[in-house]
């Protein structure tokens, strides 16, 4: 059921996939290469402002699809949370800037909060943040990580969890994304990917690879391809769904950072074509 | 409801935890210590073999409480799954030698293939070694690992995972193992932990803290009370369905390792009466 990709009209590359390179550098050669989309993270937003890049973006006539990343919610103290809330605001205002129409959730964890605990803060951060994104224009989506994130950047650690937030703040601003990497083990992932579609939350689909072995918890991630994860089964769900939004390369890599950049993205663009 | 531990009879400690020791000096030390129970790795046993390795721990004192480990059944072939069958019974026999009444199962995960598939050969491994373990007196027991694990090591990653396969086997001689490493992120812990009580499968319970950061993927468990893990909540949860057998501490380690074991093991001890 899956379809097959032969362009790059459903190409979306994240800024930090290829890190070494500024936003005009990345915007630049993602135009060169094809590319019809591009997520932003806000690191490469900050040496020229949000504005500047806002301006970047649309000359390049790359699609901005999400701005990376919101979240971080829990905390230890009221101050804390109220740091956040008004982080995730001025992220609002960024993706406003920029033209991206969804802020990708990392929803945060912190060692001494109970996981519970966690989620609870979660959620009312995001309920806290959500009219202020509506008013932006902006949907916020949560993105489930990885158990092994559990400590200290995500207590959401599946797309069950994922998919139970996003029905419980219920609005039409607020749902989740599929992130291969963090999902692709979970036994009921498949049920889950027709949950999200059915309630109308699933808004936009992350994919890399899981290598083996893995060498670091953080900035390792394959290219597609390179490891077990099955990338085009879980695209077909995806797929089944409804959705036909962007396939967005996220790779953090140390080895692929220190490459020459462009010779990289031909290795994506290839790896697109043939393995996702 | 989580009883208070104030002496180490119901410590045990893996062998694999003091790695640079033999099992001479893993007997030798714990006994000193006054630790009560020994789960023996197979590494352990092989410079003097089996038999030899049973009289010197029938000689400690020690109770074995199990042998680690069998598993790995997922293979490409027949041939390999056949390697993986003769594997486990040779475990069994070596479990009946030092006196181990239970084989803890690290289930298996090979990359090239689809988890559903490896969880149907898992599932038929240990059916097929069962009725050997049985008439040897040996339980299996089904642990389920962190799902950082799930490419090469485990396809069963969750206690729902490992619940569902040990009542679809349903033998008195097939259970599940709970270790907090590897199960302390799942939002539905608290319910599988009562599922497994409930159809007597709970056979073992194995501790340790998660590091952040979290240096290695393999080698950085941390020591009780050094991580995030609520690990006396959940020991709470173990005992609640009646559980009273040892508290196992399982770490793996490459800073501890390099120090000196026997003030390792006085750091275990502390950190067992204070942190689990």
């Amino acid at each position: 059921m899956t379809t097959e990709l032969r362009d790059f009209s459903r190409l979306c590359i994240h800024t930090i996939t290829t890190k070494p390179w500024s936003l005009a550098e990345a915007t630049q050669g993602y135009s060169r290469a094809g590319v019809a989309g591009i997520t932003v993270w806000r690191d490469a937003l900050e040496p020229q402002g949000a504005k500047e890049s806002g301006r970047m973006l649309r000359d390049s006539g790359l699609e901005v699809v999400s701005l990376c990343r919101g979240g971080f919610f829990p905390a230890v103290d009221e101050k804390g949370r109220q740091a956040a809330i008004d982080d995730n605001k001025r992220a609002v205002d960024e993706a406003k800037e920029i033209g991206a129409p969804l802020i990708v959730l990392v929803c945060g964890a912190v060692p001494g909060i109970p996981l519970a605990e966690a989620r609870k803060q979660i959620a009312d951060g995001i309920r806290t943040v959500l009219p202020y994104a509506e008013s932006a224009g902006v949907k916020l989506s949560i993105e489930a990580l990885h158990p092994m994130y559990a400590d200290c950047r995500s207590a959401v650690n599946t797309l069950g969890q994922a998919n139970a937030m996003a029905e419980a703040i219920d609005s039409p601003w607020c749902g989740v994304t599929v992130d291969v990497y963090h999902l692709w083990w979970d036994p009921d992932l498949e049920a889950e990917v027709r949950r999200a579609g059915r309630a109308g939350n699933l808004l936009s689909f992350h994919i890399c690879d899981w290598r083996t072995p893995t060498r670091d918890l953080l900035n390792d991630r394959g290219l597609m391809g390179e490891g077990c994860i099955p990338i085009r089964e879980i695209r077909g769900w995806v797929e089944e769904t409804g959705f036909s939004g962007y396939n967005e390369v996220e790779i953090f890599s140390d080895a692929f950072w220190a490459m020459d950049q462009s010779k990289f993205l031909e290795k994506i663009r290839d790896a697109y074509l043939n393995h996702s």
